[in-house]
């Protein structure tokens, strides 16, 4: 075995034997902790700002406001924590003459163990590090083992850094959080297949997610993967709201295709219409849009290599064209916005379409009427979102695609546009495979914690025995289901 | 293509056309639904059991038992249909000055699709063609192909026919249910890979289980299986307690062990204590309640093969001795109760004794001290219960296992016997691998409608077009959360 393998399992061994400490630790332990990593995070100042501005070449202003959101959710799951109704304490009481006797029984969530987290290139905070992921599991009370995402390395670490001195500060276990910079891929595959791994949670490519996921699989005891691996979250542009807004539409539209150089999961890859007067002055008002947005550079030089190539292996496809791009030439690694344009009969045809083009390009497929709209949105694999734009009227007359929608998507958005997630308990960031590889889950907002945990029953147990959410006299106040009734009692 | 494999693509597609209609439906279309399948299959009275007795050769008072459960656990759906809360609605209203403007988003729980479920050798009514999981997965919306158990095929195919009679008078969609009568081992694959299978419910054997979730993660599109595999479910017995409640614990486990001739999946199969004083006159009372237990029918000859041939190669075993059998010797396909004696070195250093012995058969393993029994109960993989059988002394002499326990087993006892699932919110009935296949869903109680659902959102829907569950005014009068708060306004 080499060091880097070795290493790589001493780090596991270590994240199962914190999981036996953290686990005892209590809610307010857990909730100040991920506290301080917050303030930590906002202690680093304009130098971790500068940091990830040099390593993933994206605005201050947008890594200002994702550092913003990822303290914002940390400080989300420390108020779960306080509040503590997120465990779903369930009790059913003894009812002794019941024949067979009934035993008392009752519920609560419990963490699954070590959790692995992969950190994404496109949110160097939010979904890296001290992201999401890791502050769900961390919440559940699993400890966590981060591996870096190479395109931010120096940002990573120095996030990493935060939430060690958070552990000390904190007193709690050492080695609940763990930071790995190996990048070559075999170490994933370690970390995925470790005995100690309990989950696994990564945000990125359909090649990378899927890979953990078959990973995962093959182990002798299968684990669970949360993989979120993208869209192309089709757009339905319905006849009456193009007629009636085609110019509002259009400049939404381009502002979220173009949103962060397209590097998000909930860009708008697919707009879909109808062929009708509405729809030319769409199209033209979309074209003149996109070609006013300046080329801006992407993460890194491998994902602006990957929208070039796969920008240009669309386009060469058979009966698609390209319907407008930045009137600006793109330099370096800055990608240069573009919409193209193609049949339904081609869309249908070709698989290749479908594939997501990562970066700001957007595909618009017209159709001859109502049913090839149909079916080109129902061809699509699972989606993260779709999005209906239409008037009352529209919705009148296509009523039917308000029933075909949730099959589609995680999230359904009416006269709105994808991008922009917002962190509240209402939101799902996931959906059917490939969107995410387990669709009953969602990795944004507090639901995200439910990923990390699984139901412990306790039958018969002496009151004094019991977890303090399940004891009689309810000592945590919170929430919790009494024999089929929701009380705080 | 032969004709049962057409055969078994037509029937997978009518249960993704049935799906689009019966999702539609309301949830009191489907309460009514439901109750109706419980009705008739009262209704198939004395046949029904009569059937069912010659087929497993399960006595008619269980049998009798199992079908009030069967039709418990409809009714139990069906009251969870109209009581409305379990689609989970959240709802967090718009916030337009923030900055970006939070959007109205609201969520609620929506079926997976065609759900496909195997029936359950040892369950005929339970966990069979009407049982748990068809039950919980026609409540989610899903429509359901059932595999029948060759074991009880005639059972099967009049429950079957029960189910039928209830679509065409509840005027359900057709196809919502399907029964296909398939023994073969291919035609398995075909409906867990066919693209419109959504999630697999599965209980039996590891081999079976495991095989079905591999067939799930090789898809293009992974889907949720839950497989319920068995378990050995491990009860450890304190010194104080075999002390002074050494006989009573003896006839208790006697009891549990050879319940239904030990063909339940939380038949406890290892037994682990301390040597002492106490021991010795536990181990002379559960032989002599062992040896005067009667061999009754096996549930098949298969089942009956397995037994036999699993425990001799046991008792084969390096240091495993027999501690007391039934004094009656077994004809035909009857289990002859046993329990086996082994010492922890010998059990720690060989994993076969691990092995599930389906049938009336428990392996006591004896350990030197507090560390080697520890030692023997975390090393056994993933369980569905766990039991501590100790007094208040014991508790406060081994308070480590309290903490150890929620990692082994889905439910964890104290002073009883895991034989005895009760159906009721706070059960779970699933655990680490290979308990099931996914620990974060339970298999028997109202919770386990979650393995069949997904949420999705909806985000700035007008009022007029939100499901029912996520209106303004709550016409359904369900408890939901909105912006953090719990209520039924």
């Amino acid at each position: 075995m080499n060091k880097d393998i070795a290493e790589l399992h001493i780090v596991m061994y270590q994240s199962g034997k914190a999981f036996t400490e953290y686990r005892k630790t209590s809610p307010e332990q857990k909730a100040n902790f991920l506290e301080t990593i917050a303030s930590n995070i906002e202690g680093l100042g304009d130098s971790l700002i500068a940091k990830a501005a040099e390593e993933t070449h994206l605005p201050v202003a947008r890594l200002t406001g994702e550092r913003g959101r990822t303290t914002m959710q940390l400080r989300m799951f420390a108020q779960m924590l306080r509040e503590g109704s997120w465990v779903q304490a369930s009790v059913d009481t003894a009812i002794p003459d019941k024949t067979p006797a009934k035993p008392d029984i009752r519920k609560m969530l419990y963490p699954l163990g070590p959790v692995v987290v992969f950190g994404a290139s496109n949110f160097p905070f939010a979904y890296s590090t001290a992201g999401g992921d890791t502050a769900s599991a961390l919440a559940a009370g699993c400890t966590v083992v981060v591996k870096a995402h190479p395109a931010h390395l120096q940002t990573s670490c120095m996030v990493a850094e935060a939430i060690t001195q958070a552990i000390r500060s904190s007193e709690m276990p050492e080695h609940i959080f763990q930071h790995v910079t190996h990048t070559d891929f075999e170490s994933g595959k370690i970390l995925v297949q470790h005995p100690a791994t309990a989950a696994v949670g990564f945000t990125g490519s359909y090649s990378g997610g899927r890979a953990l996921y078959d990973y995962a699989a093959a182990r002798k005891n299968p684990i669970p993967v949360f993989s979120e691996m993208g869209s192309i979250n089709p757009v339905i542009l319905l006849p009456d709201t193009l007629q009636h807004n085609a110019e509002s539409i259009a400049k939404q539209y381009a502002g979220s295709i173009t949103l962060g150089m397209g590097q998000f999961c909930t860009n708008p890859g697919l707009l879909i219409a109808i062929e009708a007067e509405g729809l030319h002055h769409f199209i033209e008002k979309l074209g003149n849009e996109i070609a006013a947005v300046a080329p801006a550079q992407m993460l890194h030089p491998g994902i602006h290599k990957a929208y070039f190539t796969k920008m240009q292996l669309a386009l060469a496809e058979k009966g698609v064209d390209l319907l407008s791009q930045s009137t600006v030439l793109p330099t370096g690694i800055e990608a240069q916005p573009a919409i193209a344009i193609t049949k339904a009969a081609n869309f249908l045809q070709n698989p290749l379409l479908q594939e997501e083009v990562f970066g700001p390009y957007s595909l618009l497929v017209t159709c001859k009427d109502k049913e090839e709209l149909i079916a080109v949105w129902t061809s699509v694999t699972g989606q993260l979102t779709t999005t209906l734009m239409g008037t009352d009227s529209d919705f009148t007359d296509f009523s039917s695609l308000l029933d075909i929608a949730p099959s589609i998507a995680g999230r359904i958005l009416i006269n709105g546009v994808p991008t922009g997630v917002e962190v509240c308990p209402s939101m799902v960031h996931g959906g059917p495979f490939p969107a995410s590889t387990d669709s009953r889950f969602t990795a944004v907002g507090i639901e995200a914690v439910k990923r990390w945990v699984r139901p412990v029953a306790y039958q018969n147990f002496p009151d004094a025995l019991l977890p303090e959410a399940l004891k009689n006299g309810n000592p945590l106040h919170i929430w919790r289901m009494i024999n089929n009734e929701w009380t705080k009692d």
